[in-house]
C-alpha cells in the first residue's frame, strides 16, 4: 500500500482520512475513517464530496476493509450501501463497480492496487482536462463558476477549476465569479477559498445575480463541473447549474462543462433519467446551527438539476473537448467507445 | 392625528413604531421610532422595508418632526437625507416630496394630514392592485414569487403577495413557490411567515432551483412586485428578480409585476437609468450572525436588478392590468398621465 494524498484525502501509513468539508473554512479538521460506515456518513453529509471525490475515497475505504480481510458477502453488502450513499454521482457506483467487476469482489491485494489506480487515474485525468481546456480561457476573462469543482473535489487539481488553476499558472489574467451555491455554499465556503490559496482573483455572488451581471456584460464565460453525463450528453450538475446555462444561452455567452469519463453513465440514455438527490428540508430552512424560515417550512431542496446537452458550448473531458453542437446531433457515442457498468 | 396601523407600521396616539424586520420570524419586535434619524437608520438597515412601505413610514417620521415643531431648514435638511437612505425605490422619493412640494416645506397641520394620506393612498392602492390581479390567477396556480411583497412591505394587504391572498380568499386554490432571496432572505423570512400567517399553502426553494421546477413544469406563473418602474415600463426589483423573467421567457411561463403608481418614476426613461444600490460584502459573506466564507472574501452586493419591459406580460397597477407588449411598445404614456417629481 502506498501512500496518496489530494487537498481533500489522505492515505498515509495505511490510514485513510478525509478532510471534513463541512468545517471550511474555518476549520481544517481531518477525520479518520476507518470503516465503509464512517465513509457512508462522510459522504452522505457532505464531508467528503465532489463527483470524482467521492468515487476515490469510496473505493479506498471498500479496499480497506478487503485488506482487513472482510469476507466476499460483508464486502458485496458494503459495497451495496456506498453506493446508495449518494444517488447521483455516477462515479461512486462506477469505482464501486471497479472493485466488484460483475458483482465478483476482487481479491484482496487487488483490490487496492485498483483503489489506488483510481486515485491515480482521476488525477492524471485533471491535468488532461486543464490541458484541454485551458485554451478556452483567454487573457482577461471573467470567468463565472458554480459549486465547486477544485481540488476538493476531485483527487487532483480539479475539473472546472483545474483548467482555471491551470490557465492562470501559465499567466493568463483570469477574475473567477464565484456563485455562492445555496443551500450548502459550496462556493462561498469551498471555492473562494481554493481560489484565496491559490491566488486567483475572484468575487463572490448571490445564485440569484448571475444573470445580472450577464446583463452588465460582465462574465465572459461559464465553467462549471458535473456529476453524471448521459449518452446524449446531458448532465447533472448541482442545483443551479441548469439556471445558468439558460441566462448563458440567452446571453449568448459560451457555457462549458469540466468532467472527467467517469461521470459518464453509459446506462443512461438522457438527463431524464438521471436521479436527482432529494436532501432534508434543515438545509434550506437555514445554515449551520442558524435557522431564519419559519419551524415547519415546507421546502423542495434537489441536490441537483440537469442541463440539456442543447444548451452546451463544450465538455471538455480528459480525452478532448467535444464541441456541444456536435455532441447534441451524435451523442457522447460520436466520440467516445461506450462502456457499460453492471 | 389619527391611529394607523399596518403589519410592519403603527402610527397610535402619536407614537410611530415599526416591527423589525430583520428579527423576523423568530421575533415581533416593535421599535419606537422617534426621529427621522432612528426611521434612516431602520430605511437603511432594512428594519423597515418594502418600496410602499419605505415611502409611508419616510412621510409619518418627516410628518411628526414637523409637528414637533422643527424649523423649514430642519425639515428640509432631514428629507434631503431620507430620500437619500435608500436610493433605488423611488416610492421613499415621491413622499418626501409630497411633504415637501417644489422643495418648500408643507405647514406642520398639512403635513401629517398629507403624510396620513399617503397611509391611506398606499393601503387603498394595495386593494385595487389585488382586484386587478385576482383574475390572473387560476384555481390550482402554483406561482413563484420573490422576496416580500406583501403586508409587510406595504401599508396594506401587499403588492403581488396582496393579489396572492385576496385570490386565495376567494376560494382560489393556490401553491406559492418562495425564492428564499438571498442575500437577506425576505422570501425565507418575511414571504413563508405571512404565507404561514394566512394559510396559504407554500413551498420553499433556494434561488437558484426555480429554472429546475420551471423545466419540471412546476411553476404555473411568476408574480413579483417593484422598487421602480420607468416610463418605458422597465423596472428594477430585488436582485434575482431579472434572472427569473429571463428564465420565465425561454420556458414561456407568464410573468407578472404587481405594484402601485408611486413606484413609477416619470422621471426615469428606461431601466439603465435607475440607481442600483450597491451594499455591504458582509451581507453576502454570511448571514446574521454567522459568517461562512472566508474573511475578506470579494463580493458585489446589488441589492437589485433592472428587467426590460420586454420580458413582462403584464403590470398590474392600481389603475388596471397593463399588458407587456402594449407597454413595451407605448411605454406607460400610452395608459397614464406622466406627472414629474422636482
Amino acid at each position: 500500500m502506498n501512500n496518496r494524498e489530494s487537498m481533500g484525502l489522505r492515505l498515509r501509513n495505511g490510514e485513510l482520512s478525509i478532510l471534513d468539508q463541512t468545517r471550511l473554512p474555518g476549520e481544517e479538521l481531518w477525520l479518520r475513517i476507518d470503516t465503509v460506515d464512517d465513509m457512508i456518513e462522510a459522504i452522505g453529509s457532505l464531508r467528503v464530496r465532489g463527483a470524482p471525490l467521492i468515487g476515490v475515497a469510496a473505493a479506498l475505504s471498500l479496499a480497506r476493509m478487503a485488506e482487513a480481510g472482510a469476507g466476499e458477502g460483508e464486502l458485496a453488502e458494503a459495497g451495496m450501501r456506498l453506493r446508495a450513499a449518494r444517488p447521483t454521482a455516477v462515479n461512486l457506483m462506477a469505482a464501486v463497480d471497479r472493485l466488484m467487476p460483475g458483482g465478483k469482489v476482487l481479491e484482496r491485494e487487488v483490490s487496492m492496487r485498483e483503489a489506488e489506480a483510481i486515485f491515480d487515474e482521476d488525477a492524471a485525468r485533471c491535468e488532461s482536462i486543464a490541458r484541454h481546456g485551458t485554451p478556452l480561457i483567454e487573457d482577461g476573462d471573467r470567468i463565472l463558476t458554480h459549486c465547486n469543482s477544485g481540488a476538493l473535489a476531485t483527487a487532483g487539481v480539479g475539473t472546472a477549476l483545474g483548467v482555471i488553476r491551470r490557465a492562470h499558472e501559465r499567466g493568463k489574467r483570469i477574475h473567477v465569479l464565484v456563485d455562492e451555491t445555496r443551500p450548502l455554499l459550496q462556493g462561498a465556503r469551498l471555492t473562494a477559498w481554493e481560489l484565496g490559496k491559490l491566488g486567483i482573483a475572484h468575487t463572490l455572488i448571490g445564485d440569484g445575480m448571475a444573470a445580472a451581471m450577464m446583463a452588465l456584460g460582465e462574465i465572459d464565460k461559464i465553467l462549471v463541473g458535473a456529476d453524471r453525463i448521459a449518452r446524449n450528453g446531458d448532465f447533472a450538475n448541482k442545483i443551479g447549474t441548469y439556471s445558468l446555462a439558460v441566462l448563458a444561452h440567452y446571453h449568448e455567452i459560451p457555457f462549458y462543462v469540466a468532467a472527467p469519463t467517469s461521470t459518464i453513465d453509459w446506462n443512461c440514455s438522457k438527463g431524464g433519467e438521471i436521479p436527482i438527490e432529494e436532501r432534508g428540508a434543515e438545509e434550506l430552512r437555514g445554515f449551520g446551527g442558524l435557522r431564519w424560515s419559519p419551524p415547519g417550512t415546507p421546502v423542495r431542496n434537489p441536490a441537483f438539476d440537469v442541463t440539456p446537452v442543447a444548451l452546451l458550448t463544450g465538455l471538455v473531458l480528459e480525452t478532448g473537448l467535444l464541441p456541444g453542437d456536435a455532441l447534441a446531433v451524435g451523442g457522447l457515442e460520436a466520440f467516445l467507445r461506450p462502456t457499460t457498468r453492471s
